[in-house]
């Protein structure tokens, strides 16, 4: 039930919305405001249970948590659910109906795009209320940011495994060539890299290397390719027990959710000497930005935060070493240390 | 499921606050703030499941909604369950997180007294919200005003029967001497009424006799009395299969809640010729006193509104008899009609 899962999982709080006029069934988890309010996009999707949309949203709002925590963001986890096809409920009326929800939450929830929600659903969400970032006028494109953060941590760990400043001469392999793996390929040859790109697009590969002077390696071979570091851009789950043995890296840091394929395959990288960089702490630069926007500060401030990225990517892989624990491990404890030690009673009152 | 629950309901909203710390598992319904932010008290109770406590905090939620609509009032429904054993659970840190849940709430639910909820309680939560009635410096004890109420409405059915303004008389069988029964027949013997009185406790019957000029009735002999007026003031479901052929009266209108075993009674009274005057159409001056609280009002406009349900019932007895339905019926749509009447959208915003 409910209240199991609440306490499975530390949320403080699970709010359903119905509006049956507009068909509305929207489940809003807000996991931990210690830090803050409560920031995570609007997943939209027509799950086959109800039973599933809540499994979801928690899981979701509880990443959100240890990603802002880790961002050193003064800013709690949660998510939303708007349950059904995208394509069949998504009325304007709708959206304005899950708008007032979202107020209804009372500032503990701030919304953004996320799986089937879009820029311009937000638009007509913000008409409804303050509580929506990602905005038209907001801080424009995250993904540059994103890839700068991402860049960070990887020069970062580079610094860290190798002892040098300079990623002159590192091989780094991007897999996928998407808005923030592009952005990211591109930083790396601007910064010396020795650059091998790779997307399962055709056209993303070739509008890239009409630019940049970067080698090519076919999707599937990907993971054969000697490398220092290996870049997931693209999709989740790409390290995997599959995956892990023709790895030929030190390092694994990219832009993508979830590159892992379960958690056990961290301590796997670790044990055949690679270092494995928490997507949650370097990929930070989107939710850097929103909050920026938020607090309603520049662009400029997010990709210095964004920036900061490596340095704490740094100390969490210091930490490993001493505990000799994996990064993932260290990251989770930073940001689990955040919010023990921060100054607040759950569930915390956003005034 | 949740979603299905609501959808039955026409509910807007049900939040879950967890908080591990204190053990607080709390769920708030809102069923409809159409006509303003959604009024109910807490209740405590140790339920078997968790479907129960959902089950219960909708029901009596959509109650509340149904009760202010009815009472004129600009609120809503809503109402909150906390789980559990109230002798264990209930410690002052508890109740201040519980405030905390409900300040979450941003306004939309405004909670009060209830079953195993204390005045005291109350008093604890308020340290952590706003959004709290029934306070110790609020209007005061709420009994005279909810006396004055149902006087009010059963004066207006004796009207509506007899043609007559006047109490003189009148043959009343008071059933129950708490605080608002003892209130409700003190009023009635000042107005010149002929009153007979009943209680399971021999001591409240010697105190009130001691003091009134009213006849006595053993409690188990109660329903065969004959009068013009029972008024039960007591328990629920003593309106049922077994006592409805025992009774001899022309009108029912007393304070307690929930009189009739089930719907269906109100017909059957009807069928028989017996008025019922719908318990939440006249009991509500403890919610209008908690409400004038709420807008920082006076006893004294508690007291005029009150007064107000006499003509409000006799308008629903009117229409009950235009239209051919039960007064229940006639208070139902008189209640739904003010919120489909109302100029907002659901799920409304409360600011």
């Amino acid at each position: 039930m409910v209240f199991d899962s609440l306490v499975d999982g530390g949320h403080e709080q699970v709010s359903y919305f119905s509006d049956p006029e507009t068909g509305l069934q929207a489940i809003v988890a807000v996991h931990n405001t210690t830090l803050g309010p409560g920031l995570g996009g609007t997943r939209i999707l027509d799950y086959e249970t109800e039973a599933d949309a809540l499994t979801d949203v928690l899981r979701l709002s509880g990443a959100m948590t240890k990603k802002a925590a880790a961002a050193d963001l003064d800013l709690g986890g949660a998510k939303a659910v708007v349950v059904g096809d995208p394509e069949e409920i998504k009325t304007r009326e709708l959206l304005k109906a899950y708008g007032r929800a979202v107020d209804c939450m009372g500032g503990r929830y701030i919304t953004s795009v996320d799986v089937n929600s879009s820029v311009a659903d937000m638009e007509v969400v913000a008409t409804e209320t303050d509580h929506v970032v990602g905005r038209e006028d907001g801080l424009g494109d995250p993904s540059p940011i994103t890839a700068t953060g991402v860049l960070s941590g990887l020069k970062a760990a580079v610094t860290y495994e190798y002892g040098t400043d300079s990623l002159d001469g590192v091989d780094v392999v991007v897999q996928g060539l998407g808005k923030v793996g592009s952005a990211l390929a591109s930083d790396l040859v601007d910064r010396g890299a020795s650059v091998t790109v790779s997307d399962v697009d055709q056209d993303n590969v070739e509008r890239f290397v009409a630019d940049h002077d970067v080698e090519v390696v076919a999707p599937d071979d990907v993971y054969d390719e000697p490398c220092d570091v290996f870049a997931p851009c693209a999709i989740g789950g790409v390290i995997n027990d599959e995956t892990i043995p023709r790895l030929d890296c030190d390092i694994v840091a990219g832009a993508a959710n979830n590159p892992l394929a379960d958690r056990r395959h961290t301590a796997e990288l670790a044990d055949r000497g690679i270092w494995y960089a928490p997507d949650y702490v370097i990929n930070a630069g989107g939710l850097i930005t929103v909050a920026e926007e938020y607090r309603g500060g520049t662009r400029d401030a997010a990709f210095e935060k964004a920036t900061a990225i490596g340095d704490r990517l740094a100390r969490m892989m210091e930490r490993a070493d001493d505990e000799g624990t994996t990064v993932l491990d260290a990251a989770d404890a930073f940001a689990r240390e955040r919010i023990e030690n921060a100054d607040r009673t759950t569930p915390a009152r956003f005034d």
